[in-house]
């Protein structure tokens, strides 16, 4: 069509109906992050290339470079943990709760294009610093269960496994060690394939025995809460891994300290949760919505995630914990443990505009509560001169941009605009000292005297 | 050093306090334009290349350009003007008034880099739509008016003039036509260089003859107001000149205008405002800080502007009328008039920065308004309790992420961070059911009842 031509391929224009949804999507999710007492920061747009070199394994392809007009190599960021790890060791700073929403950018392979979008929001919630285990990482929960039930979404779930976990059951089914990476990969579809196909990637393809694999199977359908890390801890395989021991104990910790969050209605402790990002060591989970009726998926592999990892056809948010990432970046190697959330923003978008749409309750772009008018020609002077007074109270008030507008194309753009008031003005009002304030749902006119006029407007515009 | 090695040329992070004022100034800039009764957009950060060409002049070889991966050619957007008029033109829309409040790219030429930035934000205001002459002008200009005052950022001059009177004032001293834009970016330089250093630049580099210079001279040392407008209508040369009496005429509509938007007192018609952009047909203005003892400038041409008009020391706002650009985009060439201005950030940010260091309050990273602690060991589980319970009231709340805090850590932490209060926890008070709330700037202590708790934090807490 006309439309994408001139806009390039996989971003797209926010007109001001989707920025007010997007405002208030924003708002709850910010509040969040500074009811649990995050700072923000900002990073640039595009950092070294090789900043982002061998951060994100296979998908770097994905990459955008910037051409080289001299100078640097820059590349356009992919994620906003890996700049935040740069920001931390570049400022030698060991300890921080920050947030930062911004967009991410991915050249997504042009076969996988249709309805992805090559350009896309983060909001990103991190906790880093030497603390006592799990207690981070379950704030991290906690807030994606707080947004996502403020954002009314539906039913969720939120899925947790941990990197140990995986790579000792692993170790324990028989995989060697330089196929754990790529056996994870195969896991990660479990939620888009069925294990049939999941098994016939690791035999056929990935070369692994059919009795592994079928061990592996045994395992990544078991779902459940503390119970299962319980179980898992007395499993005669597991229990001999010290890696997945660590992992399961502090799976169970975690789980105690959502007890205490109030969260565990929504938590499940799921062995074939894998994720696909290279940097995490340990806890990952991803947020999923389970409601029916969910407006097909344009985009499901962009919430913090990468391609290759599966995100689930309703994911919404996943992170982990990565502790080795800061270090990367500090010359002396210097670790600084960290966790995260990611909520991936374009699919909550995408669901509150269908709300939008399919509710009554017309969304409003402007805050204007007042427009001054007037049904006589010349006044145009007296209605620069009012709207100037209400600017002056902190109004929000406009007039229409013409020497002599009709009237009813004042109201026309008041009741498209769901403006509330209107202030018009004419001979006899000048002449009275008043204004004639019209509330534009009802119909109903009242005068009120110009002395009165600001107070009347704020008490009538007041959210109570 | 080590800090810029690892951080793209002309890009900066911003940490927390530099947040918390950038948020600070955002919220003030955001309200007037809310005021003023603006939607919002946005467009994406990379346009296709051939959106951006032809439209900035000689500035173009600023353009970051991305690499070709096999797809389109795409460029980083260079300014939101450009950007905004190709989406009124791809959606058909005639009429709206919309802000944009977004990073810009542009890549200095490497020996111009020095503290200026290559990544930047620009704030803008747009009003686009056919409609009575010089009303939507006059209100661009109230509105920088508004944010400059409201910013409190000393003495400001709002620079205004029109593209109409600068050519016919070139044309009637005798310069050629095919001279006029390059006449036009010396003059631009009158705010860096002397009237002699100008007029050598005219005459010796670009061919003009000593007598127009001198002519130009004349008109360009003129300032004034409305009077100054009437007296050159009626001014021998000038008044022969279509161009320049539409132009003067206009300016004295927009002064009469101004007058009841109460705003003259910082507006100077001045003839020696020129700006760079090709793509300003009428009114052009730029708003300059005149008070003393200003930081260095790091930034200068930014502000809505390119790095070949001369921006003026204190320049923090520009912008014009631009009647043509969307018409540009438009497959039948459509026009929709369009005027706006464009508010740069980065100065003032830097301004409010420095004013922060200066002054003995404390700038906020964070909006906790309790820490909940404790005094003994073992009490993670209550703590982690409470501040659940907190939360669920809506109050930004914060524990310590270890087992065993030390109380002073914790009370270190608020003064530090400059937390109000502290929920103190103990086998005491757990017994007793009451929390004792401590008061960090004063260490009052208080025993408050569980029950009363959430309302004694709001109660003390809450801005009035």
């Amino acid at each position: 069509s006309n439309r994408t031509e001139i806009l390039a391929d996989g971003t797209r224009d926010y007109n001001p109906k989707q920025m007010a949804i997007r405002e208030k999507v924003f708002n709850t999710i910010i509040s969040c992050f500074k009811r649990h007492g995050a700072e923000t920061i900002d990073t640039p747009v595009f950092e070294l290339k090789e900043t982002l070199t061998g951060k994100y394994g296979e998908d770097s392809k994905l990459i955008y470079d910037l051409k080289d007009q001299g100078g640097e190599l820059l590349s356009l960021r992919y994620d906003l943990t890996v700049p935040f790890a740069r920001y931390l060791a570049m400022n030698k700073i060991t300890n921080i709760k920050r947030y930062h929403i911004a967009k991410v950018y991915r050249r997504d392979n042009p076969a996988m294009t249709r309805g992805r979008y090559r350009e896309f929001y983060q909001c990103d919630f991190d906790i880093a610093g030497q603390y006592d285990a799990m207690i981070p990482d379950a704030e991290c929960l906690k807030i994606v269960h707080e947004i996502l039930s403020e954002l009314q979404l539906g039913e969720f779930c939120i899925k947790v496994n941990d990197r140990r976990i995986l790579d000792g059951m692993f170790a324990v089914c028989g995989v060697p060690d330089e196929k754990f990476r790529t056996i994870c990969s195969t896991v990660d579809k479990l939620d888009k394939m069925s294990w049939e196909d999941v098994k016939k990637e690791m035999v056929n393809e990935k070369g692994l025995s059919e009795e592994a694999a079928d061990q592996i199977g045994e395992y990544v359908s078991m779902r459940g809460g503390m119970d299962l890390a319980e179980r898992l801890l007395q499993d005669q395989k597991m229990c001999q891994n010290k890696q997945a021991c660590a992992g399961l104990s502090d799976i169970k910790l975690l789980f105690s300290y959502l007890q205490l969050f109030q969260v565990t209605d929504k938590v499940v402790f799921d062995l074939s949760l894998a994720r696909g990002l290279d940097y995490y060591t340990g806890v990952i989970y991803e947020a999923v919505l389970t409601q029916a009726g969910l407006p097909p998926l344009a985009n499901d592999s962009q919430n913090g995630a990468s391609s290759e990892e599966s995100a689930g056809v309703g994911s919404v948010a996943g992170g982990g914990r990565y502790d080795g990432l800061v270090g990367m970046f500090d010359p002396k190697g210097r670790k600084v443990p960290c966790v995260g959330v990611s909520i991936g923003i374009e699919r909550i978008f995408s669901i509150m505009e269908q709300k939008a749409e399919a509710s009554a309750e017309k969304v409003r772009t402007t805050e204007v509560q007042v427009m001054v008018a007037s049904a006589q020609k010349n006044l145009l002077e007296e209605r620069l001169r009012l709207v100037t007074e209400l600017w002056s109270a902190g109004i929000k008030a406009e007039v229409m941009y013409k020497k002599n507008p009709k009237l009813l194309s004042q109201l026309q753009h008041c009741e498209e605009g769901g403006v509330p008031l209107v202030a018009i003005l004419g001979e006899q009002e000048l002449k009275d000292g008043v204004v004639k304030l019209r509330v534009v749902s009802t119909r109903e006119e009242v005068d009120i005297s110009r002395a009165d006029l600001i107070a009347e407007i704020k008490r009538r515009t007041s959210e109570a």
